[in-house]
């Protein structure tokens, strides 16, 4: 019995300020929590599942509806919800790359589409990013052709991330999509970032897929995600089964193959659908989650010694920031060492940046109120000034 | 708006005795619902992911213990879960299937496991199913020995249900897999229907591998399961990623291949978790539960012109019944057509039975009571009567 009494009941969101990196987008709205508690058993979604026995056709829950809201929300023709935006790189892979064929990925590239592209066989090629971490059109143009002479054929395949997960950068989305279909490549739009957190719009950029993450900016519980598509790229991703038994000649429907058939059959398609409506209301106000970030990351910048690593001004609420010449400083004699940042946020109520780290650290504002985001500024001014390294004017 | 506005919250499982084919194992505990309340929100077992920064290592919710409990559980050296037992089957003919390998299945195999045969580039074929709808290691010898004339190798699979979801009958397991492993050939144990529900262990059957499913028998939330393995095979399955960015450098550590890195980070874990110790206990009243289904199927045996089409006596809570014989004659002619079964069970708070379906229809008696298992086999005879069917001794 040792599991289930060794199991703590979770309150970090309900009892501290959480600016964890991966976790901000995808704490639950309370209509998600109360389709938790209804649709936690198994199969849950299944009970008025008629003919053709697939998901995404359910009437009741109206999954069939959100399914193509979804597709509009992002901008595309069609979608599919997955176990997690890993499981829609891996079903876009699996279907346009063969051993030994050339793939886009970039230097910023979530570890994800790689392992995606080395499950398929692919031989994965980084377009670098520029001085500023930024990935340019200019380098995927250049990196492009250069695949092209080495392969003698192009790419088939690029996967760009609209925002990074290192330095939470805006790279060149729509310029470098251009660019792939000149040489013919489609273009899957990695939008763990952004999709559910900020307005986006895949045939704007571009896209050839857009892949979002449930659990990391949807408001939805884990794993789940989305994979969408245009009309003509669905059917090669969305394709149906074709195999049968070679004795019985049983066939199987209209089952996806790259979907392995239903994905998610109870609570975290439901608290998807539930968070839903408040996730298209939310991405409307991203200018105030943007502000507030600004402000922690004002407050930051003000520490003397504390550089920002992200693109300055923000555009995005995930940061990147290197305090090696400040509060990596205090560690080397304060008798908690590493941990006293940690420690002194978590005494003021914050969480989410990694025990220990001092030198180079991510965090994330998004979703927290105006006055939060003051108070989390304060706390970093206030513990820098507490431990002797001066405020100076950004 | 109209998503949430729409989503009626679920009370299958409070108002009525649910006999879903389906759903009965995966009614979650409530240790379950606590954790699915408590972990709700995204990536909610991340707050302590420490080096080397994967699921399994977890030690704060005791995810690791958790891992090694539950291949203990299931008789293998080492488990991880999936969403799904069919993201294990997955990971498995992506691990051991290339293009147009011959891999061996059933005539009972689940489309999961076409689909994963598929998705590889597999050639499927079937081992019949005898008079008795029984996999016999007979049969599966004789099909080997064709596929091997036809192929000039062996296959390089064989997945084999212990429980098949159309009769749920139990089958050669044991004995399939010393004939395959007579061949060289790795054997997948699908335990969708039976790890969580009756005891399975692994080595005494024989398994290279063995999947089970969270939502549909370990009472988790979806998608949900287990892929347990030996530790020779564990190397290959679970291999780590070794692709490495081209121009940066990078390496993506010990995140495994076919797991596409980590699987389950919040509810759905936690909910499999949460309800593990009840499995473990409930697995040891297998009896009790068959018992209980053996009630049912008599009552409906006792219905004129009513044929079960499972094994007798029955192995599994699962049953295949004919009521072409009885129900559907009643049908012929009742007002409401097939619909009248549903209709009659509905008012008397019984569910899970296909609407409409009087011919050849599946239900699932797992996890009732005693009493309500004698309620829902006395509904089945009142129902009969009602309907001036007769009701003989079986």
């Amino acid at each position: 019995m040792k599991c289930t009494a060794a199991i703590d009941l979770r309150d970090v969101e309900e009892m501290y300020i959480n600016i964890d990196p991966i976790q901000a987008g995808g704490r639950l709205t309370a209509d998600a929590m109360k389709a938790v508690i209804a649709y936690g058993d198994g199969y849950s979604v299944c009970d008025n599942c008629r003919k053709p026995f697939r998901l995404d056709y359910i009437q009741k829950p109206p999954i069939a509806d959100f399914h193509q809201d979804l597709a509009k929300f992002v901008g595309m023709d069609e979608a599919r919800v997955v176990p997690g935006a890993r499981r829609g790189f891996q079903a876009v892979a699996g279907t346009y790359v063969q051993k030994g064929d050339p793939v886009m990925l970039t230097g910023l590239s979530h570890y994800t589409e790689f392992i995606a592209v080395e499950n398929a066989g692919g031989v994965p090629l980084e377009i670098p990013k520029n001085d500023q971490n930024i990935i340019t059109a200019e380098a995927a143009a250049a990196r492009i052709e250069e695949a092209e002479q080495t392969f003698g054929r192009s790419p088939v395949l690029l996967f760009i991330d609209q925002v990074d997960y290192q330095y939470g950068n805006l790279h060149e989305v729509k310029e470098i999509a251009r660019v792939a279909h000149s040489h013919d490549i489609p273009v899957l739009v990695n939008g763990a970032y952004t999709v559910g957190i900020m307005p986006v719009d895949g045939k704007v950029l571009g896209a050839d897929f857009v892949v979002g993450s449930g659990h990391k900016s949807m408001a939805a519980p884990a794993p789940s995600g989305v994979l969408a598509t245009t009309s003509e790229r669905a059917e090669e991703v969305f394709r149906t089964t074709q195999i049968k038994g070679d004795l019985t000649g049983r066939t199987f429907g209209i089952k996806e193959v790259e979907m392995m058939g239903c994905t998610l059959m109870g609570v975290t398609l439901m608290g998807m659908m539930a968070s839903f409506p408040h996730v298209q209301e939310r991405v409307q106000h991203w200018d105030e989650h943007l502000e507030n970030s600004r402000l922690v990351v004002d407050a930051l910048r003000s520490i003397e010694g504390t550089e920002i690593r992200s693109e300055m001004p923000r555009r995005h609420t995930l940061t990147r920031v290197d305090t090696s010449g400040s509060f990596d400083k205090v560690a080397e004699t304060h008798k908690k060492r590493g941990f006293f940042l940690s420690s002194a946020l978590k005494k003021k109520g914050i969480m989410g940046v990694i025990p220990g780290a001092t030198k180079v650290w991510k965090f994330n504002t998004y979703g927290i109120s105006r006055a939060q985001a003051e108070y989390v500024a304060e706390a970093y001014t206030e513990i820098a000034e507490e431990n002797g390294l001066s405020i100076v004017s950004p």
